[in-house]
């Protein structure tokens, strides 16, 4: 299958582009290497040095795997870029993380709210504009997020809702409840592409994430310069990548608020897994459909809890603090998404383990020099900055 | 109180900006001139001439009534702008009119698309932004669509629904199915101010409105160059206008599909009536408050057939056409909106009666010489063009 990954340069982008090519599919990627601008903008820097996106994709292509293709260039804010993709490389699957994907940077000032919503809309315009013009047949899976949803105080279901309403039905798209700009724009783009699909018969896949840890897949492993970015600041950095780290640094652990906060989690092993099961089963022309992309579900004091237990066991001193919460949100609420649709493809998920989480604080146990200590406590906050 | 109009310079805010100043209102407008543009990018004008905003502004402010404060830049593109009229002004009530307000505009092309909801996304987070900063305690009035909901096969409510789900209860925000690239932005407004909202606090009441009709305020009565535009066209010229406009020139009224399409509708007038209805109730302090703005629900066919009755008995010879639908709706489905909200608070509707209509109809025929009609047939197609 000609699959093409937005946003190859990413976290997430990298490790599938390169899961796709080992089993035999034909890969192209495309990134603008705005995250590496963000990252500048804010000085971090992930805890393991990323080398430069054509050094990654030469030790790929060098080592013998089938060919990745690069494209660099925005998608966003060019479209003669997207459109020159589509009509070369002719894609019949795209997987699409090209959006800027952290909440603190989307709350961070006007600037960054307005930016975060422009590249993450326009963005994916552009791409059903050029799925429309030259692969009306293409199947569009695109990464969204659990927090789409927030936190209702009933279950959540995938995408779609049943609602039984004066004695009439119809079955709805699940009303969103979003908890920053960033998470609001994945809402917008969700909208989007429900009408291209119901409009234009575009097929989509929303994944609807929760929130991935790991860095370790079957391919980063093979040499060093295909590692994938670990981040720990506040702004990039998610909790349990957070916590271990500051585990390893000695400063105690910044739950936001009491920690009650409940999320859905996986395994990056488990993305790249459920991304997989969703290109070999595609969505049928038309279909908007949405998948709930986690394994299980966790508490924050969860995490941090977990994290101590783990770094204790290897000889560290951790202490949990509750630290003021700078994100406006629930702190105790029902939690109950539902994650069936890729459990019935197949999903064996990798579930989180003392053992893995020991492994995680080993490992950055190597990189304890590195760690920056001031990019770790919160400074922007939902109310005022 | 003071009241900052966005998009003073359109066919409803002019109107806004005069009946507020009429009662004794402090009034300041704002606009971008944008929809002059769209017109020429068109090919296409109102029917009777509009003279330019200095003009307008100065016929009024030379009438001996409450004078009216202009600011012309672009919100959407310059937040400076934006920010300047707020710590100027100090706005109470901010009425946000200054959207790209077309849905075939907004389905012309990519960059309509990208345009359109750039332009209105962004214009409303610069207002949001601007009110956080200088104005907190401010009511933000902004003008949404009944077509955000699109025709779902329940009642609906206003903005939000009570959902019963699995034995648990939550009141959420009424799922929205809009049905263009134009509505989807307006869709995209609407959470993006729950959002500031719930998380700053600001106050705001979304008027989802229906389709509106007429010119004549009481103020637009009082000089020519107070009146506002009247669209024909087939991008800016609504249902009711346009097939006035036919009747008069002799072109068979262009019905679009079956014509069972139905939708909410009301009287210029009894916008004015809302907006300061809104204005004088304010929402609370972090509510999120939608009012549905129609009075009455047609179909598309009622209208027509109202016009044919009107021209008739004016002695003109009306046909009624079938064209073929350029959009992808619904032509016959479930259509039950709820609008107790404003007429609890004391609207009392103008109602569409045939002298209405015939009034309609003879204005326009004081004017035959100047219809063009070159731009009366969509060509604007949902699907692609």
């Amino acid at each position: 299958m000609r699959i093409l990954v937005l946003g190859g340069d990413g976290y997430l982008g990298g490790p599938t582009a390169m899961h796709f090519a080992k089993k035999g599919h034909e890969v192209a990627i495309a990134d603008n290497l705005s995250k590496r601008f963000w990252e500048a903008e804010l000085g971090v820097a992930p805890l393991f040095h990323i080398p430069p996106l054509p050094k990654r994709a030469r030790a790929w292509n060098e080592s013998g795997e089938k060919q990745i293709k690069v494209f660099v260039g925005d998608i966003a804010h060019n479209h003669r870029f997207a459109y020159s993709i589509f009509e070369d490389f002719r894609p019949e699957a795209v997987i699409h993380y090209a959006e800027q994907p952290s909440a603190p940077y989307s709350m961070w000032s006007r600037l960054h709210a307005v930016n975060t919503q422009v590249n993450n809309v326009a963005g994916t315009l552009n791409v059903l504009f050029a799925m429309r013009k030259f692969t009306p047949d293409a199947h569009l899976i695109k990464l969204g997020t659990m927090g789409e949803y927030g936190t209702p105080n009933i279950d959540i279901e995938e995408g779609w809702i049943n609602i039984e309403h004066n004695g009439r039905k119809d079955r709805m798209l699940f009303p969103k409840q979003p908890g920053s700009f960033y998470h609001l724009s994945k809402v917008h783009d969700s909208h989007n592409i429900e009408f291209a699909c119901r409009v234009w018969g575009i097929r989509s896949t929303d994944l609807n994430q929760g929130v991935v840890y790991g860095t370790d897949t079957n391919e980063t492993e093979l040499h060093s310069d295909l590692i994938t970015s670990f981040h720990y600041d506040h702004v990039f950095g998610t909790a349990l990548n957070r916590f271990a780290t500051q585990a390893v640094a000695g400063i105690p652990l910044t739950v936001y608020g009491t920690g009650g906060q409940k999320r859905g989690f996986l395994n990056i092993k488990d993305t790249l897994a459920c991304v997989e099961l969703a290109a070999l089963n595609p969505a049928k022309p038309g279909e908007f459909r949405v998948f709930n992309q986690f394994t299980e579900t966790f508490s924050v004091m969860d995490l941090a809890e977990r994290v101590k237990r783990a770094g204790e066991s290897l000889g560290l001193s951790v202490k949990i603090e509750n630290h003021p919460n700078p994100r406006v949100e629930k702190e105790e609420h029902h939690y109950n998404p539902k994650n069936t649709s890729l459990m019935s493809l197949g999903l064996k998920p990798h579930y989180l383990s003392d053992d893995f989480v020991r492994g995680m604080v080993k490992k950055i146990l190597s990189a304890k020099e590195s760690i920056d200590h001031h990019v770790v406590h919160p400074t922007i906050t939902w109310k005022q900055n």
